[in-house]
């Protein structure tokens, strides 16, 4: 059997919020002081294992796109895409799916302008985590309208800029109860019914884990469908959106997803997705790297073979000893 | 605004299941006696609430499918659909996607016999509830492979019969850790992908919950694209299939169930899936079947144009009013 | 069986959080814009539906003891205790099992500070909510140090001011991945081994369903230890603390948790404990209120009689029936 | 700083039912066929890593204790603990906590006959598993009657043996909805009420994760009352008690566990909780205990001297390097 193809060295990127401030609803002062948007670049920059950005925006005020370009360049970080702040304030009951048609235009408008500076920046992708399209309570919405408006919105943007690849990242909740863009399934089967060639998924370990499913089997998914964009990882206690580091918790199932990246050929860079609420996040970031690298040589290590004929059995023995000593030696 | 048509007075129908032996796998020695397969029926007939069931086949040894009818026949009973039971012992490791072609062989044997005695029976349906079918451990199976065999495992019986209706009932766990057939929109994804017209889904409310699902919201999904073949109700602390009666916990989202099956115009009776392990089976269905009765007419008597008002505006404390007002009075 | 006795007509109270500015983790920049802390009072008097506040404390700064004493005064407002604030920036490690003895320290001294408003105020007890409280990671604390400063520190004050009474409020989770102060009974374990009799809990209705508890037991079993400080009531879809409106979803556990607080004599006002993000504070109030009202009175008109024979066969369909009666009419 | 003493040996026992058949309520035919009770001794034996066995009583019919006891001499395999089976179909409606007195009885009677029978086979201690002990539905029971027969049952039994020693399994819910003995604190606070010194805990790895504890700190609490009977290993999703080979999924975790084993200065045989469906449970067996050994050795290496140190300063990620050089190398 043809093993995989020997990948070119792996690379990661981050989300520019790991370096930012993070704040919750009991903290509201922040887990430490304010950072700017430039300086989210040099400490992303500064952990010494990134090599591009998830970009939120808009920037900070008075921040133009050619600061950050600049200031990207400087530190050596490729701008992975742009995502869109459309679950701020602005956005609160929703963004593409909001009842008010000013906020469902201010979302495109949003959207608009991020295609603009992703251009500008020269991102892969612009990103969409509608995390304020959904609903709280039972009855609050017309089901049939949130998904039109959710399909419609998004296949607009798609529309307007058929060359852009666009991306929507999944989340089964928060900080709506309920949010629309649910499960990779609940995704993928709404992106058919856009009928649009550029829109995709984005694949994040944690939020596939909290959301029931198996990362593993969610990639391969989304990819089996050609809706593959960028994958996201870290961890959590599969009930809510810890965003732990990677493989703090949950080591056989980050090898797994590990192993399904190298079958799929995967070899773009890996992002982390991390919320660093009590820790430096240039830490966080390594430990990540180092854990996904060790957990990667382990993959890699795989007796490809053998595993296909216990996979082929279903033989759960079989590949417990196979990640067994793969992983425990 | 146009109210909902006037509804035929609703029926119910139940699972041939609620009425025999349950098991578990502490209680091998069951939590009752053994009930035949032709006192089921009587049983069910007795709780003079029913007019079908949803009939799970193999029947006993030695019961003839005209023994059924007549039993049937003789107790006004309809037989709503066949389930063949492919999630016993010769299905433990899976019926449509087992490792062992000869399990799928025989699985589609099955599947074939169901449709034939569907047909005797005068059955609307088939159901298959592939609960075999999916992996309880991380690696165990090649995720491409399950699916391949899940989507053209159906596909090929339904081919076969191209004027029978089938419908799958999804579940997110149990017995095997992991189900294939996991999520509405799984399935849903998955049945487009078969390709066949005669394909739907059966929505249990309970399987919805425990999915993380908001049930309201996957019947919707499902009668959108024209795959609800039938709906099934019952309760449970939303974290496991515990085949409550229905409505025992979760009023609220019980109602916009019965709110969103008046919506979609659903005439045909409702299933209960109950499993009263302590109780007497006639008291689990007729308290299941006066509690709908009362929420569908509160449901009925909703304010229709103020609620969807209130949803227009996604306002949740004027639907919640609404809601208050219905229930509470 | 001699009824329960006639209740004083139930009073409210809420927390002057949700009349606050709330803020998130995504909407960093909150869900409405900045509201003082006497501008919360005006608030919470306006929904017309309250009696008393619990307060966070320090206030805002530049606010007196007095002003705030003034401010519920001239809206008729009692402050029903005070709750330190434990949790945020300045305790983002731990309050009283912070590793830094400084944090340990400043928080005890706050508590000591909050026990002088209480009295200054005259409130009725002192709360900790202790959120920080905990660990996140594997390995991350010495169990048994996290629980010798957890009990340690709260005896320490409990001791220092035998006659002020103390709550505690416990959570399973959030800010913390993992909280000390998690279940009911965790805490009351807790609490028996401080040897004090001045500190007790605070039953959440929404707490204890995340924490996988019925409420109704849980308020049962803080009550026969004499442990039951204060009750506040809000609402969850079980697996996060969302705080929604009291009755949203689990109306027959909060009418289970009615009955109980009638059971055990309960004349106190019954504190709301609400997060209304993207909805008006006062119609959330209002809101549960009433529900709460209808539900208290049906819980009032049980067949006490005919439910206590049910309870005591352990009779689910009997007491199904009367649940529904009481409920569905 | 002093190291953990050099442990025996590690030596592992096993459940009687990991060799049984296996059954549930969809294969109610059996994940296999039927094993005779000293089948499953000559099964375990064979395992060849076992050397005592939990045993469930009775045993099947026409079996003698001296049968068992010859059979497991000679099977070179000690008797763990005595199990009475309080959960079959006499017990469908509780055992100790059961609403008819006579089934009360019969839970006192059966655990008085497997005092008897632990005295001969020379049984460490008697475990109960009152897996049907609780309710399914809000208002069925009366928590204070419930909790008073469930204490007292088992102070009953304790008080007439007060040489033996007994320890009580929890478990969130299975087969009940809702458990009385739900988790470590609960059973604790309830045992301590019990007021006897022969009763203790079994902390089953899986049971804990499923009730949202942390295992490692759940074993810490019961050992640190004195109340820590046997310790049980299995594996599972945190949301069902899966009963998954040790370390299948949460290998962290489990080496935490195996790290306070070691902590606690436990010589005792570590038992195996396991339910291979689908699986040869002699593989089971070996590859749990593979992956044991694998985890103890990691733990025997951690550097406690610098876990230590980061976990007084609850540095979470200084002790994420420690475990991933001690897992990942």
């Amino acid at each position: 059997m043809t093993p995989f193809p020997a990948p070119t060295p792996r690379t990661f990127t981050g989300g520019m919020w790991t370096f930012g401030r993070i704040i919750d609803r009991y903290a509201t002062d922040g887990y430490g002081p304010t950072v700017s948007t430039l300086r989210t670049i040099e400490l992303a920059s500064a952990s010494g294992e990134l090599t591009g950005l998830d970009l939120n925006y808009p920037f900070d005020e008075g921040v133009a796109v050619d600061d950050v370009k600049k200031s990207l360049e400087e530190h050596r970080l490729s701008a992975v895409n742009i995502t869109p702040v459309i679950y701020d304030r602005g956005f609160r009951s929703g963004s593409f799916t909001a009842a008010d048609p000013a906020a469902r235009a201010r979302a495109l408008d949003l959207a608009h302008e991020s295609v603009e500076v992703a251009r500008q920046l020269g991102a892969r992708y612009v990103k969409f985590w509608p995390g304020q399209d959904g609903y709280d309570y039972p009855f609050q919405v017309d089901y049939a309208t949130l998904r039109r408006h959710a399909v419609e919105g998004i296949r607009d943007v798609a529309r307007n800029f058929p060359e852009v690849t666009f991306a929507i990242e999944y989340k089964l909740k928060e900080p709506r109860n309920r949010l629309f863009w649910s499960t990779a399934a609940a995704s993928l089967l709404a992106i058919e019914q856009m009928g649009v060639d550029n829109v995709g998924l984005v694949v994040d370990f944690g939020h596939s884990l909290f959301a029931k499913e198996n990362p593993a089997e969610a990639l391969t998914l989304a990819h089996s469908m050609g809706r593959l964009v960028d994958i996201e990882l870290d961890d959590n206690y599969r009930e809510w959106d810890d965003d732990l580091t990677a493989g703090a918790l949950h080591l056989v199932e980050t090898l797994e997803f590990m192993h399904v990246i190298r079958e799929i050929g995967w070899e773009k860079p890996l992002k982390l997705d991390l919320f660093p609420y009590r820790e430096d996040p240039g830490d966080a970031v390594r430990e990540s790297v180092a854990t996904l690298r060790a957990l990667e040589a382990k993959a890699t290590a795989l007796p490809l073979d053998e595993l296909r004929a216990a996979q082929a059995a279903h033989d759960a023995m079989a590949v417990q000893r196979i990640v067994r000593a793969a992983l425990l030696g």
